[in-house]
């Protein structure tokens, strides 16, 4: 299958949303076009990339839709996930529903921080981050989110790759240097707040 | 001034955390790229739509650059932000420490649960949504910050619509409609998961 972008594979995952919301056995590309906030023409497209689906004047099979994108999104097989940093953002996204419905189970937390380790978060003690490197190689892990300060972040990375991590959510406002077999996405608050204030500042 | 691409804004704002905690007087396109994870030729072309800042063999001007990336991206005024949904991830941003320090200051807090509003939030009483009309009547704010469950989000961002917010960054997990006259962004942490569960079963 040739590589999908970026951008389509984000709006996949808004059609997957509402797939799993509609209650009809078939669905529109002008219906999903609305609900995902884009064109008509953008849904034929990005669902043409995986064969043929929909039928002229019928629309697309919703449970057959909802399976395919799935797949492709690599959603059927489930994730273990990793956190490392138990501070306030980490809190939020232990406790944030999304993640577990979609099938991203945050299975360890890790500080070091003395007063949070063996603190009780959602069910999970956070551990001490000394043990990351051992826990990995009884429980390996594909994802990690990193929330720890910018200033340890690399090295927490490098301690993730090194472990066998192929995939890390990023909330330091950092760049991060991995290797080629690793993809990380990086989530900067105040940069969208920034692109926010430009709009503003250029209206 | 001509519109500069979403992805540049991004870059910009992303030099502009290097140059700020940079200690010398100038600074190179290469050291920049190396800093923010581009190519130096990326570096010069951003930078080239502003005028010519660099001098060939020595660099960019710290403090000129700096001055002019905070100017293009509005950052100079700072802004007043409201946030409407005291949940666990509203209770994240509003301690963020990246907002304040980029101008960015949480003003006001709502909440329409009655076990939030009237309690105390890093200095701010949560106040209940029904005031969120006259509030911002009398002190307007061009941002807001939406984290609310996904069905009130529309709803929520429709009140500040009619009550003169211009730009807004989104939590809720849900596409939101608004004028032409409006921006919105929209955080949306599991999509950022599936993009890389996407990236592991693909490679």
């Amino acid at each position: 299958m040739r590589k999908i972008s970026d951008s389509t594979v984000r709006r996949l995952s808004v059609y997957l949303r509402f797939l799993e919301q509609t209650k009809t056995p078939t669905i529109s590309s002008r219906e999903l076009a609305r609900l995902g906030g884009t064109t008509s023409a953008q849904v034929r497209k990005d669902l043409s990339f995986f064969g043929s689906f929909g039928k002229r004047g019928l629309g697309y099979a919703v449970p057959e839709l909802t399976r395919r994108i799935r797949d492709i999104l690599g959603l059927e097989r489930g994730y273990r996930v990793v956190l490392v940093g138990a501070g306030r953002m980490g809190g939020a996204l232990v406790q944030y529903q999304g993640f577990k419905q979609r099938g991203f189970h945050i299975t360890a937390i890790y500080d070091h921080d003395a007063r949070k380790i063996g603190s009780r978060w959602n069910g999970l003690v956070v551990r001490d981050v000394t043990h990351l490197e051992n826990d990995l190689k009884k429980d390996p892990s594909d994802i990690a989110i990193v929330a720890t300060p910018a200033e340890s972040a690399q090295q927490v990375v490098d301690r993730l790759v090194r472990s066998g991590v192929k995939a890390i959510l990023n909330f330091a406002p950092v760049p991060l240097n991995v290797p080629a077999d690793v993809e990380v996405k990086t989530v900067n608050m105040a940069l969208e707040l920034e692109t926010l204030s430009y709009s503003l500042a250029n209206r």
